[in-house]
């Protein structure tokens, strides 16, 4: 963690402290400035793609890693397909061209050339393209059409592949990480012989997410599957995990995709099976994004600024030493903060010794708190007679001396804790915001004055689901997996329903 | 390592086998053949574009690995910048533009629509972007653009960041890994306060590479710097590391530029030094790409298939039982295979027990050796009599019975053995062809008889180098670094020189 590469020189970074906005006065204003400022992300010279700075990029190597390691345990591989996509394979799944092929990037041409009446370079018009290119929104189209050839036999499947890469949807209103022409994710593409066993691993893949989502990231998800209206373009079933944030807005956390044999049919992929009869294969496809940082920051954070759960904060323990310029004192600290750093790197801990003597205690600690690092360790020189240091919590604010005779257990306990604590305290605020709603003006007063999940009956139509978004800006954000079979009569309608669905205004 | 995924079903592999073209008929066709066979990559449905297959994927990943975690040891931080560059940036560093902005895809629309006169998409002409963007070929531009607003103090120096991304450049002849339009790679960019230290931090990044290659893909290299003619377009100093491949052509596999303060006067990056006066910044910027992968196949590969060093390899040992059906035989070897797999594992080996009983030992000692994997061992019902196991090593193809007790340690100690093994075959056969050739007949000569690299005399003008490519193909590859000053005549034009430089016919 550079000062220099997260948010420049002292001077500017205490302007920037003193223009902190609160999450109460303007919830999306301080969401933004929190990743400004906290060093994760800005906006780009091309419109609508963001830099990922190093803060911000350390966060995501934390979460590519952990996701990784859980795909390769569920006995997935990855490899890489092109950026460009032809634009006639858009075409070729009806349902995917309408939802893809409309905003993405078009490369028309491939050379430059110096502009004859003056400076700089003009595009060549004798380098067009005989084919467009598009740069891949999603990769079904170029993977199907190169799985055409990787599947044969049986003996082929399940083909079990992932990739992380960058892809573009030319997005008109962008929000740094949350919707952003460009973004980083991983997409899995999986095939299978037969219908059971891909949607086996749609709703695998989707525990993968949920399960990363709760254990690493400290937040709460419902697992549903969406409506027809809000399904994948070339999806026959798209399951998902929904968040909640703090202002009440749903976010959807990750995706899973039956997908039926529809692309198999557009790319013509056939196997021959046991019987040697020739069928058309089976599909899935799944991710998440950098669009999850957004998540992360929105679910947990205050106005102090971030509040990372331990197992994703790049640094989990920094250290300062309290010490008025007194050098024996200083040495003296020193020594025992090296002793305990020694133990916690031991235990895998990443710590950070903060002795940079240009800047005051109070600057420091009002630093660490808006990087949301989740323990500070001060120790001065009361604290040394006392054999004690004072300890931090990020997520509660609350300090506490703690004796310096096995501190490092006590820490690695602590952190514990907190990643528990920041779980539990996100799960009760999800089921605070959790609404069984009966009648129309219930959901719209509860969508008013408190928003969260409305549980609800609905009709089951397109038409009823597209009227409830453009009166309220609510969405149906899934039907949740293992949803009780409940009669009841639709909130807008009064048409019977067979269950309760869930509502929400959403990111 | 899935079957499936690399080379489709066994009936196919049978044929594929058959194919391979040796390395003395047609080096070339050797090389493609390693690549398609070997499942590491095929060419993509876009020209130019390839996909990388699991196995070549996990080359990739393992060299990524490593390579961060130097990158990291020595400083760096990672983070990530738009895909797309503005047309105006490309011209604002003069050189830069020259060599950067001619072949490369340009980004002319941000929207599809359905096709009024029949079925498909096309571009929507009133979705014309005001100014073209370019996707990066290199990311010099875009980066500098950001680093003006990141850079204002001497205490934001150095910044040293590091960016890993997929890159276009549109070239005409392409060639799996050694040459494609997309391909992946990571490029450093870094900031400092002074001449010298941006130049310390070029020298450093050489030799992280140079000691990745030689320590991690047992790839000795030659350090050197370029002449002005193969300096990277808009560096003032060109560093690279140069290898030698088994056809006498060399393989540049990395490359360190010291950019001075070109960039930073394009994109007017100043700082204020501890004396409050304004200076322009100095910069680097240093890359390594998937070209490597084709390094390392064209390096270590025979006839057989891939060579692999073991610490870049996906898979160190495969375990293959012979039991010809016998269960009670067969539970036996199980057994020990178990004990021995444990005993591997636990020791960070990466190992695999093939006992697939749809294929015969035969079968598969010819798939292991395609796949490079380093050791095989093989245990039969007379080895388990006699407490042995065969073992062959893939670098040597040697066979050998060694004792089942404390296997696994002889076999880690065999590992290392390889990977050294692989590095002074590799380092004999440069030195083998490194040749001083004194007059212009030695060395066209030599040239055509040996090839590799000929340290020569040369008069040090771009014209001579030239006519040298001209007449032969040769280029200069680097001035070594540490070149020992020794006066002579250029081998062309007999005029004088200071040094000698090297030589060769290259990818």
């Amino acid at each position: 963690m550079r000062h220099s590469a997260n948010y420049q020189s002292i001077e500017n970074y205490a302007k920037i402290m003193s223009i902190l906005t609160s999450k109460e006065t303007d919830y999306a204003q301080w969401y933004n400035d929190l990743v400004l400022k906290g060093g994760l992300a800005e906006n780009s010279a091309v419109r609508g793609c963001m830099v990922i700075k190093p803060y911000g990029f350390a966060l995501w190597e934390n979460m590519r890693d952990e996701l990784d390691k859980r795909f390769k345990a569920t006995g997935h591989q990855n490899a890489y397909f092109p950026i460009f996509i032809p634009k006639s394979f858009l075409s070729k799944e009806a349902a995917h061209v309408e939802g893809f092929a409309k905003e993405c990037a078009v490369v028309t041409h491939y050379r430059l050339k110096n502009d004859p009446d003056g400076k700089g370079v003009i595009v060549d018009p004798e380098a067009r393209l005989e084919e467009e290119l598009i740069v891949r929104p999603t990769s079904e189209t170029i993977i199907w059409n190169t799985y055409k050839n990787w599947i044969q036999s049986y003996r082929d499947l399940p083909l079990l592949i992932n990739q992380w890469a960058n892809v573009v949807r030319w997005e008109m209103r962008t929000r740094l990480f949350l919707r952003t022409a460009e973004f980083l994710w991983q997409e899995g593409h999986t095939a299978h012989a037969t219908k059971e066993e891909a949607i086996e691993e749609t709703e695998k893949m989707l525990d993968v997410y949920a399960s990363f989502c709760e254990e690493y990231m400290a937040l709460p998800v419902i697992k549903g599957v969406k409506t027809a209206n809000e399904r994948f373009a070339g999806a026959e079933e798209t399951y998902c995990i929904e968040a909640m944030m703090q202002d009440g807005k749903a976010l959807q956390a990750g995706t899973s995709h039956f997908l039926g044999q529809n692309f198999a049919k557009a790319f013509d992929v056939k196997f021959s099976d046991k019987g040697n009869k020739m069928e058309y294969v089976w599909a899935t496809s799944w991710g998440v994004s950098t669009r999850l940082i957004g998540g992360l920051v929105m679910a947990h954070s205050d106005d102090s600024g971030l509040v990372l759960p331990p197992k994703i904060a790049p640094l989990h323990v920094v250290v300062v030493p309290i010490y008025n310029k007194d050098a024996a004192v200083k040495e003296r600290i020193d020594a025992k903060a090296k002793e305990l750093m020694k133990a916690l790197q031991a235990q895998g801990i990443r710590v950070k010794y903060d002795d940079d003597d240009t800047a005051r205690p109070g600057w420091k600690f009002a630093e660490y708190e808006l990087k949301g690092v989740p323990v500070r360790v001060a120790i001065g020189a009361r604290d040394l007679e006392n054999n004690v240091a004072e300890v931090a919590r990020r997520d509660t604010k609350e300090k506490t001396s703690y004796s310096l005779d096995g501190l490092s257990e006590a820490l690695i306990k602590l952190l514990d804790d907190i990643q528990q604590n920041m779980y539990n305290k996100a799960l009760n605020f999800r089921n605070e915001h959790f609404t069984e709603v009966n009648s129309w003006e219930e959901f719209e007063t509860t969508l008013k004055t408190k928003g969260g999940f409305l549980s609800a009956h609905w009709d089951g139509t397109a038409e009823t689901e597209e009227k409830i978004k453009e009166l309220t800006k609510a969405t149906i954000r899934c039907i949740p997996l293992n949803n009780k079979k409940e009669e009841g009569t639709c909130i807008l309608t009064g048409k019977p329903s067979a269950q309760r669905v869930l509502f929400a205004q959403a990111y």
